[in-house]
């Protein structure tokens, strides 16, 4: 698991955004973000896609953790509330897995406990081994 | 429109992002991404949430194209094809719209026109006045 | 609660697909279809479209659970499990809920508890009551 | 293509539901419903399950008409306009397609040609032969 951790701080996405990855285990993952400036939208609230970045990273982390690339083919995400400020945290759960194709429920919350966000994704899952 | 559009350059996390505003018009808009390190994954393909981050500013700058606003509810997007490097654009065509809720799909292609994404998105319209 | 119930009795393509409502209370429902040859499609499994309507109507039941109509305008489904025979159970739980939107997941397993597909939907609430 | 239209007659859910199937072609597909009480939710207007199993048999049909077996894995409905009579049509067109994903968009219109709903869907595509 320590080698899939690290394989994921090659992310330049999530590096970029500011996204900081907690843990992973088999089929699941957890990160966090610091809400700053540069994650709002026009109307100054968490920007949809910032939300999105930390919800795909988890599902990334947690679709590749049984050691095979896994690609994303769909996600769906559902905005539930409003912040501004903050602390957010992305935790993936896997729902489904076969030989080919596998899904995951992320729960997008802020500090106390809010859902901020839902997101379902599913991968197409490749033979390549990550590392 | 063009305060519509200067509107959508307080959108900090589009430019963080590095996405260019092209144009808007009613239930319409278009956008750029030059692909650069940083929108790259782990795998060296862009992230893919660096393509919902540029789909989700046209969705937005479409969706508050008639002067009140309007907030994401829900959006779907499935993955396409992979790239790494060159110009991505994104285009938002509205495809229903009433007094509460609208949608719109928008299409992310490259530079040779192939499609990337295809997103499916849905606002909750507000009163209040954007400009 | 009875007579949300029996408000949904009059559901008349529930009725036509053979769905047997279990019981509603405040944001949650269950419901169940047991797996006749109409519900097959042309492979012989059961039809993703039987199934959704199966899960679409435990979402209209738990969304319209707080006596005020609620009236679908997304959903995501995704397919798990391929089944042809047996008992399918649908379960609905809120995950969100203002004044104007609210969002569901549903479960829908099969008689073995494993997942067969899973479904996450949102509504638009509007102000008149259901009975 | 009569083969793959022979073939979906077998689909016993469709029929039951009263679904017509109209063409289909490589990649796309038309199938018509005639609206009928039995179509009806309880507040009277097209269940969401009715418009979706129209949608469904489309999506199959078009995912299906390139020979060998598609299998759906995730599929996005947006409802965007209630209807209560009359004939509704469903059309598919494939967005994109490669050896084991294809995605296509299904259009649902009244006969006023209006929108009522927008399908997304996605299949996994097996090898096995259909006809």
């Amino acid at each position: 698991m320590e080698a899939i951790k690290n394989f994921f701080k090659q992310d330049k996405f999530a590096e970029h955004v500011g996204i900081e990855l907690l843990d992973v285990s088999e089929g699941c993952a957890r990160a966090a973000l610091d809400i700053k400036p540069h994650h709002l939208n026009a109307v100054g609230i968490v920007h949809g896609a910032a939300i999105f970045s930390l919800a795909d990273l988890v599902f990334a982390m947690a679709s590749n953790s049984h050691g095979t690339v896994a690609v994303a083919v769909n996600a769906n995400i559902s905005f539930m509330k409003a912040t501004s400020s903050g602390r957010l945290t992305a935790e993936a759960t896997e729902v489904s897995r076969n030989a080919k194709l596998a899904s995951y429920t992320i729960r997008i919350t802020d500090e106390q406990g809010q859902l901020i966000a839902l997101f379902q994704g599913m991968v197409y899952r490749k033979k390549d081994k990550i590392v």
